[in-house]
Formats: C-alpha cells, structure tokens, sequence
C-alpha cells in the first residue's frame, strides 16, 4: 500500500514527516510511502533509514510549498508544483491509495474538493476525528471543513459519521448526537433546529441535542456539528491540555512531597494523559472527497505523523470511502 | 445592601438558595437576602440560621415556578407570580439592589430583557464569566444570553466586556480577544470578520482574533464569542473536568503505590481542582440589561450561591452596570 505524504506540510517538516515515515514503515511492512517536497531538503532525513524500510521510502519532487498563513482555495490553484497538491493528484489518479498532509488546513479541504473532488450527493466535506470519552471514543464531525452549515450539510456528516463511526468501531448502527447549546429541543438556531427534523426523519439512530458536556462523556458515538463548534472545541480542549500541564508542573515541581506523590502516580499519570492528546496521536479523515485524505495536526512531531499513517492504512483496509460512496450515490 | 434571590431555582432548590445566603450573610454583615419563591418551602431552610444572620433574610412570597424545560420568554410573559419574574421586578423597581437566580438560563436572559429592560444603545445582552488562565482570569462572554449574533452584538459585547473586566480586575485598557476559528485574519465567517472590522476601528485595545487554545492560555483579557460558541466552551471545559475526575478515580482507586502518591498530591491537586471549578463558584452577570441580574450555573450547591451573592455585591459597588450605561447612552 502506497500513500504521498506532503513531507513539507506542519511545524516540524520535514524532519517529522521523514521520521514518521520510517517509524510507520518499520511498524507496518506492507506499507511505502512517497514523500512529496523538496528532494534535497528530505534526503538527509531518510538516508538512516533502516534497510528493510529504505527501499519503501521514495521521494517525489514538488518544489513549492504552501504556508499556514497561504489563502487556501488561492494557493491549491496557483501553486501547481505544491507538496500538497501533488499529493493530492497522485491519490487523483490513483497513484497512492491516499495522502497525508500536517499542513495548512484549509489547503487541504479545498485540495481535497477541487483536486480530488467530492462524492456524488455531497455538498460539503467533514473533518472527523475520534476523541476520547468515558463511553469509548466517539467521533466528532466537522473540525473544521465547513465553517458554516446549511442544515442539509450536518444531515450529511451524520450519514459520513455514522457509516465511518461503523467501519472504525465495528458498532452496528452508531448513535448520533446533534451538537446544539443545550439538549432540550427548542435550543439551536434555525440551521440546527431544520437539521434536527431532518435526522428525526432518517434511518439513522438519532438521539437529539447533545451539548458541551456531553461530548468528553461520550453520550453518543458521533456527535455532529458545524467546522466552526468543532475546531472550537478541539482547540479548547487541547488548551485545557497544555494548561492543565504547565499548571500541575508549577504546582508540583519545587515541593518535595507532592513531587513524591507525581512520581508515584506518573504511570497513572501517563495514562491519562495519553487518553486525551487525541489529536496529536492521530490524523482525521477529510470525509466526503473521493480519495483518502487525512490531515494531521500542524504541530504533528514523528509519531503524530506515524499515527496519521496507521488511520490512512485502516480507512483504506476498511474501504471506508467506498462505503460513503455506496451509501450516498445509491 | 439588599438583593432578592430566586429561591426556586436551580437544581437544589429551595435548599442551595437558603443555605447559600445565609452563607453569604455569614460572610458580609452588610449583605441583606429577599428569597423569593414558596414561603412554606422556603421557612424550613432559614429557620436554623444564626441570629446574626436572620434578621437580614426575608422571604417574598411567590407562587410558581419556571421550570428548566420551560419556554423562556412564553413562561416570564405567562407567570407573573414566578419567583424568577418576581425577583427581577424587585430590581426594576429598585427595591433590590439586584438579583440571581440559578433557574432557566433562557428565562434569565428573557426576564432581564424583558422586566428590567435594555441599557439604551445596547441592542442584546450577553452573560460574562470570568474563567481560570495561565495568565489570570480572563472574561468570556456571551455564555448563552444571545446565541446567534449581529457584528453589532459581538461589537458591544467588547466594549461590555471590557468596561466589566477593567471594574473586576482594575486592568485600565483590557486587551480584547475576538473568537474565531483560528488567528488569521482570513478566518471567520462574515458576521466574524464584519465584527472584526468594526473593533479595529474602536478605540478599545483590540487584538484580533484568538482561537479555541488561547482561551485557557489567556491571549487576551476579554474573550468575545456568540451565545452558541461560548456555551459550547464552557459546558465542554465542565464536562473535561468531571470526566477527567472519574478517569483519575479510577486509575488511582484500587492501585496501591499510585494510591500513595494521589494522597501526597492531594493539597496541589486540589488547588488546581479549584482553578478551573469556575462556573460552580460564582455566577455571571447579564451584561447589557437595566439592573443587576446574576445567573449561577443550574447545578448550583450552596457555596456557589454564596459565591453568585460575592459576584453581586462586588458588581454593585464597582457600579459596573452605571459605567456601562455611561458609556453607551453618551
């Protein structure tokens, strides 16, 4: 299984691309993968690769970049030679079984709906990202595709959710939650209000409003919103994070006896920890384009990127996308 | 100084609201307390206060309540003898300094629009809670009064913010925060990037946008966002927080050397605990409307509202809402 990978894309490119690579390939020995960018600035990252990986890496040039800052829609179109959009067409013409990108958000989604296109019967693309909570993962759709949605828009990512939520957990017929400020059903706004009568309507096991706290409790497998709540909540949560850890070191690090303390529950610690850095492990789908696209978070070091790679492989082993295909152009 | 309490509402009522008086009472020997609800529900609960305390409780007879299912504006225009109404009447015929309830959110906002009135030049209110950062409490509003917004509402509710943030924190500019999804300018949808325009051109300390981390961080001093959006926030953070409280639980409870450690921390444990229980210790006043009008959190003990009661008379002697209304009638 092939995948391009824009080895210019994110915070640490593209040495964190690079590494990344190497780690997933010595994990998974069916997968290679092609690392799009510059060729003289990737190969001092991969000439220590180890022998049973190197030959899986290969470099394909592309010599321009796009920035964080790069109006998206803009730069995908005049930026041809791009690391990302020759990433994106080489999944196009089914050179790759996908690609994955730590780059510039919105380049990828706009990549994503003007290199590869969208499904047939979707409007809008949805990014979907499993997220912790005490009821399981649940899978939170959109963080950030589609800023603002029409009610036909949430109705779609539920049906994206439901069948990807299915094909990631093995749940028969996962339970969607509609993100609103409150669960009671005269809460929303009209959008949310019109897209709640919609799923009311649909085959799927729609369970009403969910609201803020429901979601890190997991009340429902998917919960749905629009890109803006979404990548509010991702990035408020991921704060928290950061936050709660600088906070805990201060508390903690010139007192003797809670120090004791950390360092006997830093196991525990550690585990908790880890159970909330999810979109740093990971990489999200960009649902509803008709190709694999994944986007990992821009801050991705090598294991983030390693960990975009291993969601790449399952969403192409469960074929994923065909099934949104086949539900959505039936 | 008096302020009248709605003894009927939140979810540990009638016992929360007494209790949290007398608490306050105990606390602040200037401090009086109308509750205001059902008399033989109420007497019970004040009978055992101390004789210090007593005689500056009263009780306002009431004889329905609105319920958290109710409909907001229907059920203030409907019940006339609601604790809820009665006690926001008290305000606007200044026989109460202000009020607080922990009842039905949308019949806060309701009832403060609609009895006490609008602050000429104020087209919506917008709740305001202050919230735990790195670099010290910071303001975010709206929470939940006005959920979806007009650049001109998102525009007021800065000059709001910053006026209520400079009289709690003495801060002489505050530096303003606009919420997006993301720091770049392109950001935002038009009623994000209009309202963006609009503060660039005021004379408040405007930064720009700030997104989802920078809220725990504490970018800025005021953070403003919709009702939906700052909601969404603030309910997601609670549910962070009691979901990370059971995992701890849970990994530590039945371990013995992590056990240990818990123990040892426990004093710094709590401290960090208590910085981010913020929407449980205090209320948020509804900025925007013609009178003192606090909401606390619906799950509400007492100490919660002995903690709305501080905000209260602390919002009255810094005559938060008199600067308000200075700024925006002249």
């Amino acid at each position: 299984m092939l995948f391009a990978l824009d080895a210019m894309g994110g915070d640490h490119a593209p040495e964190a691309p690079c590494r990344g690579s190497i780690q997933a390939c010595i994990e998974n020995p069916d997968l290679s993968v092609a690392l799009v960018g510059i060729r003289k600035m990737i190969e001092p990252h991969i000439e220590g690769a180890p022998q049973s990986v190197r030959g899986r890496l290969s470099i394909v040039e592309a010599s321009e970049v796009i920035g964080m800052g790069d109006n998206p829609a803009a730069s995908i179109r005049s930026k041809k030679n791009s690391s990302l959009r020759v990433a994106i067409e080489m999944v196009r013409r089914h050179e790759a079984e996908g690609c994955i990108s730590a780059g510039n958000t919105g380049a990828i989604v706009a990549g994503g709906v003007l290199i590869a296109g969208r499904i047939k019967g979707i409007d809008r693309p949805a990014l979907a990202i499993p997220i912790p909570s005490l009821g399981g993962p649940s899978l939170l759709l959109d963080v950030g595709a589609t800023v603002r949605c029409k009610p036909i828009n949430l109705y779609q990512f539920a049906h994206m959710g439901s069948i990807y939520m299915r094909s990631l957990s093995g749940i028969d017929r996962p339970s969607i939650g509609l993100f609103s400020n409150g669960a009671e059903d005269i809460k929303g706004d009209d959008v949310i209000g019109t897209a709640r009568e919609m799923l009311m309507e649909s085959k799927l096991d729609f369970r009403g409003f969910v609201e803020g706290k429901d979601v890190p409790i997991g009340t429902t497998d998917v919960v749905v919103c629009d890109g803006f709540t979404g990548n509010a909540l991702i990035k408020f949560g991921e704060g928290i994070g950061e936050v709660v850890k600088t906070i805990v070191r201060e508390e903690i690090e010139n007192r003797f006896i809670p120090k004791i303390g950390a360092a006997l529950m830093m196991p525990a610690l550690r585990k908790i920890w880890g159970r909330f850095e999810y979109e740093r492990n990971g990489g999200s789908p960009l649902l509803g384009v008709d190709g694999i696209v994944i986007k990992a978070h821009g801050n991705s070091k090598y294991r983030a990127i390693a960990g975009a790679l291993r969601v790449a492989c399952s969403f192409a082993q469960l074929k994923g996308m065909d099934l949104i295909k086949e539900s959505f152009e039936s």
